[in-house]
């Protein structure tokens, strides 16, 4: 179907193509992309914004050999596809298929795994470092965006490289956004360099005139003579990166693959640390994605000519519960403000966002600062609420601990994709937070078991005088009504089923929902069950557990959450504290992380479903009966 | 005794003085500080670096409306002297005295605490963002040192600030230290200012010089103003912090006080975010400490005349025992490298420096970077270790997890400062790494008793293929002879004392030591014990923990870390899972922070000491014996 594409199936194969050809391969590229991800879903503006700079990198570095990163590593799937996974790429993110991201596992020229923004820079440190202890002399290319670059974990980097003298070349993919618009004082900078006039001719000019001027005394000759070194300051626009040890080359149209491949080539040449500034565009070649890049960042499997979803969901996101509700509680209260780590869309907080602007802070792809800013803000006497995937809060716990913990801040964190993500994979599940975030002094912790409760619950954080956390899940669900019956109350679970004292099922957050059904099944079987929505992780409600759990003759836990650590292992320890000496079977994620695919698909591998967990009851219930026998014999 | 420094006990009062009188204050604080700091040990050489500096502040602002935030806090003695607790400064550090941090709950002029480095930026944003929603009008001030400066937390703060056109003034004490002399590409560029000729008379000329260049044709004439623009970039040098949107103003000499004076003033009134580059000697006015600020960074009690501590300490700190083994183990192994964020000498990495220097890096104050260099350095074949502080790891979690754990990359983690650390407080004790660490898969978890063991345990690591962490606390310890009897092998545990089957103690690490005690204590008592030194958090000796748990008639743990996650807490859920229904007492910290002291007055309070464990058992064993009479009965 495409006259190059289809023959290109590794980068020897692109090496032989001359560049007229790789321009025509560039577009089957684009078309094999939206054509693609438009089944499959995934990441599709940015990859369709590094066509050409991912066709110049390999046709000007020897990969393997020379080592390219892939910052964040959404932006992958063209290098995918040029070593030689292109007829893999129809089963990319689905359980079994090709990741989403770089995999080491996966082929030879995936040198660092990534998935978290902002690690590529070190990582090519590192490599280049390994490199020359082993006098190697091969290449290290770091490719980073402008978004991950605010990132503080890239500046440490810079900081690092520019005084080392590595032969690193960073390649700075400059779209002016990473999933939003791009925000910050770097972000100006950059925009400052792309919409300045080129120098280059006037450089001469201006060469000429200085070493013109008449030395009219010995303070104007020196003064020439710095004015000469300034020139530097003048036409190198990335003046920034220079004085951090850089040398600095750009910015360079990263459509045009004649002017990639001819720079390239001569930033090969170039020692110690190059960075070199590509302007892309993303979603470049596809005019809905162009247009809309934010929104044509991740897909769902979408309708190429009109960019809408096969799909239509009909029901509310947790994380656009949670924003609308938290739209609602600043209507009444000023106090209340929201940050976000670049992702508004992501974590719910648009609405947010358009009605209070002045409230509203996005501090971009920088989840440190967004912490302590946070927690800067509750010092001044505001409530500010931080969105957050579960996964990238890993980024600020130092923050957590120190800045807003310790301090007892009213900071409230709205934990976003807690549990399995599904196709994002091993990097992006939120599966450690209740283990790493339980042992925080001063922190309360929830998890709603739906729609309902989660509305309730950040209400409920509104008014809470101390840093509290609440965690939910990835997807959708229906939102019914809006009565709860039972207020939150603070350390205060919930009995939601109540029909015997046979099994104790204790479900943190929205498995509740799975955990009712295996209620009403296991009693078609004539076991008894008492259902316990414990809403708070921290503090756990002691009360309504050791009593019911004296009650009951075995006690089960369910949970998207690690084994280690994790609520069930808690109410372990909480019984053994209450010298309630009974087995508590513990339903949560293995100790492993877990491959991407889809999260029906991943819960049912690792038994987190209704059917494997009734016939693990049902069959602890058969071995107790058994028991029973024996012992009346 | 001091004619000024004994009637300041507000900053009212210091505004009383004329300049003449204020630098004679100054003289006085600094003898004040060397006099009383020898006495309580403490932070010494920042403290001796920052008297004009913190006289100024204090003279030009007015605290605390004013808000100024001292970054890491260490420098902050001054500022506490100056703000009514002079009297109180012979309590610095120790239990239920001054802190050594700055804190809200001491005083209304510690406006947000600090410990851990580059977050006063973030929290300067923060309260500068809550005075801008409540139409207040007060300064707000971050002071940071130029090694802070180096964290990305601290970047990530700045590039928000510099976009957003907010008031803040962003002091950068730069005194070319963090505790170490600071390294890194922003280092260069700030030795660079430091070092350059003041143009400010050149100035003018240049400008005239520019203006009286005759106009040869359009280009020129356009080359000639883009100059004009250029002299900004030759005369400010800055030009860093200025193209992030910061106004720079500086270098201005941190110890003349009229002059810090007139530039702060004048800095008052500047609108949007400034920076102002003050350069300062640390340990300034102290001949020994100037001439090495390392040494006189932390201080134990020290004679003034001579600077040799008070105590000498004969033995090896557990540190030291790391990181010499650490250097046997790299004569052997070429691909071993030692990787510090700041820290060569706390974390005893500087003979390895010393022997290695081409394998040993230190990345500045930026655990992140660490973390994710050393991933790319073992992806690239070496076996980098990062010795770093148990508190400052929290920093680094996201890159232990997703850069090293997933891909199950050799790094070594030696987790020094696990545990209390004494009088640092809070922030700095390493009381949670069991429970933030032990949930990441792939991760091995050890923890020594004592120093021989650490040896072993860290050659071990040496020949380990995955990421492994070994956990050690402050402190030292006698290295008595270099055989081990049992050799450690994965996941395996070993018995130290055994002669009966009534308490089964599980000790974790060199709380070993006090165990010891405790059984043999207990053995007059005719309470027969068995002790386990686990050696691994992870994998947990399940085989040895389980049987011997059937034995015994009761079971306790011991450990330095948070109970929740805890490795006590492991254990409860590893019997519950095996179905061995016994209480498992645990000795472990409790649910909160825990204030400055010494180790061994903060462990009696929290009942974590020899007599308050035996107390416990044998109240325990009483309460079995009243039973079986009872029930004997």
């Amino acid at each position: 179907m495409y006259q190059y594409l289809s023959k290109v199936d590794s980068t020897d194969d692109l090496k032989r193509l001359n560049n007229r050809e790789i321009q025509i391969l560039a577009d089957e590229i684009r078309s094999f992309l939206i054509d693609s991800v438009s089944k499959t879903g995934g990441h599709l503006a940015s990859n369709l914004g590094v066509v050409e700079l991912t066709l110049a990198l390999h046709t000007v570095f020897n990969s393997p050999d020379d080592k390219i990163i892939w910052d964040v590593g959404h932006q992958a799937y063209v290098h995918k596809i040029l070593t030689g996974r292109r007829e893999q790429f129809s089963t990319l993110r689905q359980y079994k298929g090709l990741s989403g991201f770089p995999k080491r596992y996966e082929s030879e020229h995936d040198h660092f795994d990534t998935g978290h923004s902002s690690t590529s820079i070190s990582a090519a440190m590192g490599l280049a470092t390994a490199r020359d202890l082993n006098n190697d002399n091969h290449h290290v290319i770091a490719v980073i965006g402008d978004g991950a670059m605010t990132g503080g974990l890239a500046f440490e980097a810079l900081n690092h490289i520019g005084q080392s003298e590595k032969d690193i070349i960073v390649i700075l993919n400059d779209n002016e956004m990473s999933i939003s618009p791009n925000v910050g004082g770097l972000s100006n900078y950059l925009n400052k360099i792309r919409t300045a006039p080129i120098y280059s001719k006037v450089k001469d000019d201006v060469e000429n005139l200085i070493s013109n001027i008449p030395a009219i005394g010995k303070t104007v000759m020196k003064t020439a003579e710095k004015a000469k070194d300034s020139i530097k300051y003048f036409f190198v626009p990335g003046v920034l990166f220079e004085e951090l040890g850089f040398t600095y080359i750009g910015p360079i149209d990263g459509h045009n693959y004649n002017a990639l491949y001819e720079v390239m080539n001569r930033t090969k040449n170039i020692k110690g640390p190059v960075l070199l500034h590509v302007i892309t565009k993303k979603g470049k070649g596809y005019h809905l994605a162009e247009k809309s890049p934010d929104k044509f960042h991740g897909v769902n499997p979408f309708k190429v000519e009109t960019g809408k979803p096969v799909y239509n969901k009909s029901t509310l996101s947790y994380s656009e519960i949670a924003g609308k509700t938290l739209v609602e509680c600043a209507e009444k209260d000023e106090k209340i403000v929201a940050i976000t780590a670049a992702m508004p869309s992501g974590t719910g907080l648009s609405d947010f966002a358009n009605k209070y602007p002045n409230r509203f802070f996005d501090v971009g792809i920088a989840e440190q600062h967004a912490a302590t800013f946070a927690a800067g803000m509750a010092a001044g006497g505001y409530k500010p609420v931080f969105a957050v995937y579960s996964t990238f809060l890993q980024r600020a716990y130092d923050q957590v601990i120190h800045d807003a913990c310790i301090q007892n801040l009213p900071v409230t964190y709205l934990i976003d994709r807690a549990g399995l993500v599904g196709n994002d994979g091993e990097t992006h599940h939120g599966s450690l937070d209740i283990s790493f975030l339980s042992c925080i002094p001063n922190l309360t912790f929830l998890a709603p078991k739906d729609g309902l409760e989660l509305r309730q619950m950040v209400k409920f954080a509104m008014d809470h005088n101390g840093p509290i956390a609440i965690r939910y899940p990835r997807g959708s669900v229906e939102l019914e009504n809006e009565e709860l019956l039972n207020p939150i109350q603070v350390g205060k679970g919930e009995v939601i089923y109540e029909k015997g004292y046979d099994a104790l099922i204790i479900a943190l957050g929205t498995v509740n929902q799975m955990a009712l059904d295996i209620c009403k099944e296991l009693e078609i079987n004539n076991i008894f069950t008492t259902l316990v929505n414990p809403r708070f992780i921290k503090p756990i409600d002691k009360e309504l557990i050791t009593n019911l759990a004296k009650k009951h003759k075995r006690i089960y836990t369910i949970e998207d959450n690690a084994k280690i650590g994790g609520f069930g292992s808690q109410v372990q320890a909480l019984l053994n504290d209450y010298k309630i000496l009974k087995e508590v079977k513990v339903f949560a994620l293995p100790d492993e992380f877990i491959e991407h695919g889809d999260v029906d698909i991943l819960y049912n591998k690792l038994g987190l479903n209704c059917d494997s967990i009734i016939k693990e009851i049902k069959s602890d219930f058969n071995y107790d009966a058994l028991s029973n026998v024996a012992i009346t014999k």
